[in-house]
């Protein structure tokens, strides 16, 4: 059984990937989403929010846990966070796949606020290799638009909010392009339109392959059940998570940290 | 000394009316940012929050406290909570300021999809006259178009997404519109470009003139100072404040219901 952790529904794009990679793995799903969101809050609280799900996972028989967020990933990885299981993020697969994938040795960089100013996926390219140059933007408002629906690529409001973020990535002339929060994928189509043919790194799917990795043969043979649970307001959860995952999804109620 | 409180920036609004009212009052403002928003959580919680935010705001030597939230409010409403000191809310004067000014019995009310989905404002106006008709339109992304600054009346984002949401308001032909969300006065200019004529009520405003009839003259005399408190990150929460208010503040962290 695996454990996957996100500030809300943003870490689904990451259980997709999981689920597609490993059918038949039991999967316990938390959106904490009593202190959603983790990209506004100080590193020391994300720090004490990190500690509290994963404990959480674990108690409910996590055998390995992906943290499914970028914001909680560079935290993790900044404040050197250790765990009695195997935990995995999405910062380091990201870049080891976007390093891979740049031709140019361009790579741009899209985020929450606090991910661009934290600087992990460009921390995290410059251990990798000292030939790529980066460049990192904040999309604020990306978040909302996915949790609102508007990610279809022939809405105006969608296309001219990527026209203004993504412009610099085109004066840059970057091939690749990390989608580095895990709402962004249901974007790439609006995002795709303004940078054709950038290959884009899906973080949360990059997050997936490496959980595949830390979990045994055994822990990911299970019955493939799916357990969504959620620190606060379930129906709410459900209601956005079914229109994401294009499927009807029933989340629970959990303590956390309390 | 009177303290105000929101979730995050929004309460600046009634802030700024309040401090143009009472020039002299001295005010505590609270942002709850460590649990920033509101509008997504359980009633359980929300009630949990107000009760812990008074607390802090009365032990910071406030006589009065508004509530300039309108999601907490509503809530501070429907629980029936009950405090040491005068205690007011955004919702109850801005339906009375609607009532008045409304001529065809027409009333729009624009909130977060809490508010509306709670019905604060609806039944507020319909134990105030039984002759009002009302419709409500939830507006979501609104809130993060005031914190990341797309409110210019000439910029096409703002106005494609206000076309979008206050289109009913056309149809149902209402002279007045409730701002029930104290983050929504700054997105006036685009709101009135597409109801002309529209009378538009600011709850922040309503809100700060009832807190203004709560407080003693002795209470509204003092130095004039205001203390800016947040629960979580004040360096981010210092740099929107200033934006909003046109003046450079500083804000302190402060430890609520720990």
């Amino acid at each position: 059984m695996t454990g996957i952790f996100d500030s809300g529904v943003g870490g689904l794009s990451a259980m997709k990937a999981a689920r597609a990679m490993m059918p038949r793995c039991d999967i316990v799903y938390l959106g904490d989403t009593a202190r959603v969101p983790y990209g506004t809050r100080s590193n020391a609280q994300i720090k004490k929010y990190i500690a509290e799900d994963i404990a959480f996972l674990e108690k409910s028989g996590a055998d390995a846990v992906l943290i499914a967020c970028a914001t909680a990933s560079s935290v993790y990885i900044s404040e050197k966070m250790q765990f009695d299981i195997p935990v995995t993020e999405v910062i380091t697969p990201s870049a080891l796949l976007a390093a891979a994938a740049t031709k140019n040795g361009r790579v741009g960089i899209i985020g929450t606020t606090a991910t661009v100013e934290n600087r992990a996926f460009e921390n995290k390219l410059r251990q990798i290799s000292d030939k790529i140059v980066t460049t990192a933007v904040p999309c604020p408002l990306f978040v909302p638009l996915v949790e609102n629906g508007l990610t279809d690529e022939s809405d105006p409001v969608p296309n001219e909010i990527a026209r203004r973020y993504l412009a610099p990535f085109i004066t840059f002339g970057c091939d690749t392009l990390i989608l580095g929060c895990t709402h962004f994928p249901l974007l790439s189509g609006v995002i795709s339109k303004q940078l054709p043919g950038v290959t884009l790194i899906n973080s949360g799917e990059a997050g997936a392959s490496a959980l595949f990795r830390a979990l045994s043969r055994k822990s990911r043979s299970g019955s493939g059940s799916i357990r969504y649970c959620v620190s606060d307001a379930p129906d709410k959860f459900s209601v956005t998570a079914s229109r994401i995952l294009g499927e009807k999804i029933e989340a629970e109620e959990v303590e956390i940290g309390r």
